[in-house]
């Protein structure tokens, strides 16, 4: 019998075995396309052959000690994209591969946009290559200690002095100090601050100011700016967010940030012309959290399915003499392969983001805002559902590998950390669900009014409710579980159930409800919705993408994904499948028998799947999802590098630090012994 | 119009003010009665006039520092257990307080009751003494690298060598490495070890042997033994969580522990009478994980109902310009109330399994043994809904925070990462799950066979099965929501639920598959019977602790409580109720409403709640959550102490540890310029 290490790789060279298809056939897809993915490559190998990006020692450090690595990666990073010429698209993909939050991350990711996005363009030439070069490094800040996203609530002012032709920004209370400014606490030397502006005692609202922070020269703060970092958070523990506070702080009227609202030399405020054309930032970054998901929820399944394959427990085959690997067991594929599914789900949905706001930047430069809209709800609704799923989805899968999930080696918890920031960032989840179902209804009450109105694909849907009482007749098809994975059975199901959504909340609000008291409602449609669309953009991103005949077998394997994560999201839904009637109960069992099936049908293609998403060793760092399945080695390995195990904590002869002190006067009995207590009172 | 921080103060007074009820009536009910509140209470003022128990740095400290101060903990702790005679209660209720794991704790609380358990009297009255006084310290060293709670596949072996009277004990693998065991890392000088026992080459599979690992004169670890500690984890990063490989170490045959089976002189094994005796621990320590589960979510909302209740958002109110208190919002309502209607709900049934353990230890000692079934599948159960519950429950929590949420200041992550573990160690939470519906099963099959057979409350319902085809016609009677509060309806619909996936699950089984094939039958079927029977104990619960006439307002309110949790678990599986028919889409609809009604009923003494659990602020640690509602003044104030902020990282005059060598050359333009690279290579 070979070795339970010799074991884990004849187990995971069985598994890639089985797989029916090629997985590097897949892998281009995730890196944008073939030539894509070679430029990447070899920047992540370019990265991993830098030593200050190391990451061995990562799970061994405090956050002083993470903080302390970061500032050579920032120098480096930007040495290299410098000497490189990256392409921003590249710089991002830099970051995303070190795997870790460089303080200055907020410079390129909030700070930049908001500058070319707010500032003129005169003001832009002068800025704007410094800022590029790092001379100037940015933060940008909005959010206070009581104040989130809520723009009109801000505390901080900037009151012009005509006289001397200045704004003077003040922070009158605690609450309105800054707070959670990535960025800020240690390395930014400007800030895009939002203040309210008030001139001659009118407030106009929050609008964006460039206000220098610390000295160019020597890094000093400025006088009446009290800034801090703000201290230990979940994640993204390398960042400085930090807290400042400003007192009679002046800088030039020029550097109120001018593109859409001015204010001229004699005080006088000029509107923007397109209101909304200065929020286009959080769109931008919302679209990118649903990528970012899909990364994470991949790279949390590569590493279960990994683990979970040479992992044996449980159950002994009589002939082999050999445990039940974890993945047969229907418990394990029933939390992993769903999560599979919905990464592909995640990632289909992502493109269809991304080209909808490629469309409506495209559009923009032309003038045209009319996207600004779908843009918005449909960044809001996915954001939303899908941080929460990846969120939740990660801590299921660490769950999935037993005890070693709980060791920071398992690569399943740092990441973990990180991401969990997502769901409360860039609007909070449950609040995004209002601005979703604000839209449908409001979609609704248009198409009631005008029947023959256009809507566009994802909620066209919503024309079934104006012949209501046919509506409510309406019954699933599904005689086999055969109609059950048909497009159109499943497609007709979501849109039913979304569609009933809508118009209970519309009858809850003619009913005298107010909107704040609709928030259940609109978190259920908004979930409704979205799963919707996530179905729809699975179906119509695998048409589009796997339809030469070589790629039939691909196809086929995840047409597989894509059934289990429709029966999955369908059994998760059930109720709300059934409480109006739509489903039969024997619809309802179609519906749990076929994730069993689709469980079955996709786990022998489950490590297939792992290896498709291309990780590379470094990127996942973990000992339990390696690409050659050596868990237990390389857990045991681990362990050597482990701080107490080496000088200062442990002595040469391996006793602990401290033993004297704290732990030889108990063995040696130098104290007083035990002795219970007599009577009742302590 | 007051500050925000003001602001704060007036609305915890406000929301004290509406509660309905005196919560200090009901805290002694979770110390166990007004005598022992009081000791407690003694014992927590002691704690907090020691400094080495001090937590207000705890935040910043990374692993190794961590470590650190739990060794002089483990000195003081065991100071004033024997100064005071504390008792075991007391004993187990300071490690609960101090609210980390110092590296005894699992002498205490693993090793001492092995040894207790399964040692002879004679090896007792040596080795107990040494143990209690912390001479001997100890470790119990079951799992390893490779295998988790299956005692039937470790590999480390003891093998009798009958010439010299000892075991040898070896480790063959890297698998068979014992990992994951707490105190071994650094401090335990002995470890109770499962090992096969094998005499002249037959393997009798594995039992307990008491082997010292360290050197009792200078702790230096024996000879053949290689320890370790193995790495960080999650949470419990004080606890030296350790590392062995065993290489032919030898030990006296009487360190085999002998209290079941025993191997004499002449090398004879004898079998332990009552073999199950053997296996009592477990049980003890899933029954102590409900109670800790309970106490945890209700930290978990009492923080996170304090900060919803001052933390103002969103919607102004024009009267007095001031924002919604974000407890008032049903998104947030519906998020944390019902956390609090579970905490109730896993605190009775904790009550429900202390005493049922009780009865089992009791009659234990009268060689009465009947109740080890109930106790093992309750225990399980109970374990695995109530930790994962818990888990996932404070996680909500933490994000109805908002973004401070993600701050360690907040007090939810800390405890949060110790806790998760829960949800794997002493079985994890997927396979317990097995256990219950093994036991309903066998019960449905005994009944069928035997209708006129005894079943003992929890599980008298199975009964309605024998006449199924009446069973098949039971519908839900209640025609008005009114009727949906009623306990006979509320506990018909959760028996009926349960009863026909036993049938199923039976169903399943005849025709075929294999018991390893039903494990998502088994999770659902257990989890519809422990919700059953914490509905059950809620109900008991109440009746039996409020029937005083001046409890009755109490007991109105905890009655709110417990609709709340009946509604919303009813509505969480839902689809259960309805999917063969027993729930009209009408009845349905109740239900929702019923969730509605009962947050609306709760939320004015949502703060009630959260004071009555007794938490002091020491032991909450939180910024958000302290009792006074100074949230914003505290999260600022603990910013000074992050050490980002002080010397060493921050000089006198205020720039960062670093500047000048890696952000210097950037600011300052000793960078190359960037330039956008030219063609596409990289």
């Amino acid at each position: 019998m070979p070795s339970a290490e010799n074991q884990q790789q004849l187990d995971i060279a069985a598994e890639r075995a089985q797989c029916t298809f090629n997985p590097a056939l897949l892998t281009p897809l995730f890196y944008g396309g073939e030539e894509k993915m070679r430029q990447l490559k070899k920047l992540e190998a370019m990265i991993d052959s830098e030593p200050v990006f190391d990451r061995d020692d990562r799970y061994f450090l405090g956050r002083t000690e993470r903080f302390k690595r970061a500032l050579p990666m920032v120098k480096r990073y930007v040495e290299l994209r410098n000497e490189h010429g990256l392409t921003p698209e590249e710089s991002a993909y830099f970051k995303t591969y070190i795997d870790d939050y460089i303080p200055v991350h907020l410079h390129e990711s909030m700070f930049l946009p908001v500058l070319r996005s707010q500032a003129s363009d005169e003001q832009l030439k002068v800025w704007g290559p410094q800022a590029e070069n790092f001379h100037i490094i940015g933060c940008y800040a909005q959010t206070e200690l009581g104040h989130g996203s809520a723009l009109s609530r801000l505390e901080t002012t900037a009151t012009l002095d005509i006289e001397r032709d200045q704004w003077v920004i003040n922070s009158p209370t605690q609450s309105s100090a800054k707070f959670w400014i990535g960025t800020l606490g240690k390395i930014a030397n400007h800030a895009a601050v939002q203040a309210k502006l008030i001139i001659n005692g009118k407030d106009y609202g929050a609008h964006p100011f460039l206000v220098p922070l610390r000295s160019l020269k020597d890094h000093t703060p400025l006088p009446g700016i009290v800034i801090k970092d703000q201290g230990p958070k979940q994640g993204a523990v390398s960042m400085d967010n930090g807290y400042a506070r400003f007192n009679n702080v002046r800088i030039p009227r020029e550097n109120m940030l001018m593109r859409f609202s001015q204010v001229s030399r004699e005080g006088v405020y000029s509107k923007p012309i397109h209101p909304k054309l200065a929020y286009g930032g959080m769109t931008a970054v919302r679209t990118t959290l649903i990528n970012h998901s899909a990364l994470s929820m991949a790279r949390a399944v590569t590493i279960a399915t990994r683990y979970c394959a040479v992992r044996r427990q449980g159950n002994v085959d009589l002939a082999t003499d050999l445990e039940t690997q974890v993945l047969d067991y229907p418990a394990v594929q029933y939390r992993i392969l769903p999560l599979l599914s919905h990464a592909f789900a995640t990632i289909f949905s992502g493109y269809w983001m991304n080209e909808m706001y490629a469309e409506y930047n495209a559009n923009i430069s032309k003038g045209d805002v009319s996207l600004l809209k779908d843009v918005h709800v449909y960044s809001s609704g996915l954001k939303s559902y899908c941080t929460k799923l990846t969120a939740d989805g990660i801590e299921e899968a660490r769950r999935c590998l037993g005890g070693h999930g709980y060791s920071m080696f398992s690569g399943m918890i740092d990441f973990h950390r990180q991401f969990l920031a997502t769901v409360t960032y860039e609007g909070e989840n449950a609040l995004l669900t209002q601005q979703v179902s604000r839209y449908l209804l409001k979609l609704y009450k248009d198409v009631v009014r005008n029947p023959g109105l256009h809507l566009s694909p994802p909620s066209k849907y919503i024309v079934s409710l104006v012949d209501y009482p046919s509506f409510k007749n309406q019954r699933c098809g599904a005689r086999t579980l055969k109609d059950m994975y048909r497009d159109d059975v499943i497609l007709a199901a979501f849109q039913h159930r979304a569609a009933r959504l809508i118009h209970e909340l519309a009858q809850a609000e003619k009913s005298g409800a107010g909107w704040s008291d609709l928030n259940l409602e609109c978190m259920r449609l908004s979930k409704a919705h979205v799963q919707y669309i996530m179905i729809e953009n699975f179906v119509n991103g695998l048409e589009k993408r796997y339809n030469t005949p070589e790629q039939q077998k691909l196809y086929r394997a995840v047409k597989q994904v894509y059934s289990l994560h429709v029966f999955y999201t369908m059994e998760t839904e059930l109720s709300e499948f059934l409480e109006d009637g739509y489903f039969s109960p024997v619809q309802a069992a179609f519906v749990r028998q076929g994730v069993k099936d689709s469980l079955k049908a996709v786990r022998p293609n489950a490590l297939g799947f792992a290896d498709c998403f291309g990780f590379t060793d470094k990127y996942l760092n973990s000992a339990l999802g390696s690409y050659d399945g050596r868990a237990y080695e390389r857990l045991a390995e681990m362990t050597e590098r482990e701080p107490l195990n080496l000088e200062g904590m442990t002595d040469a002869s391996g006793v602990v630090w401290g033993y004297d002190e704290y732990l030889k006067p108990l063995i040696h009995g130098r104290v007083q012994p035990y002795r219970a207590r007599e009577g009742a009172k302590l």
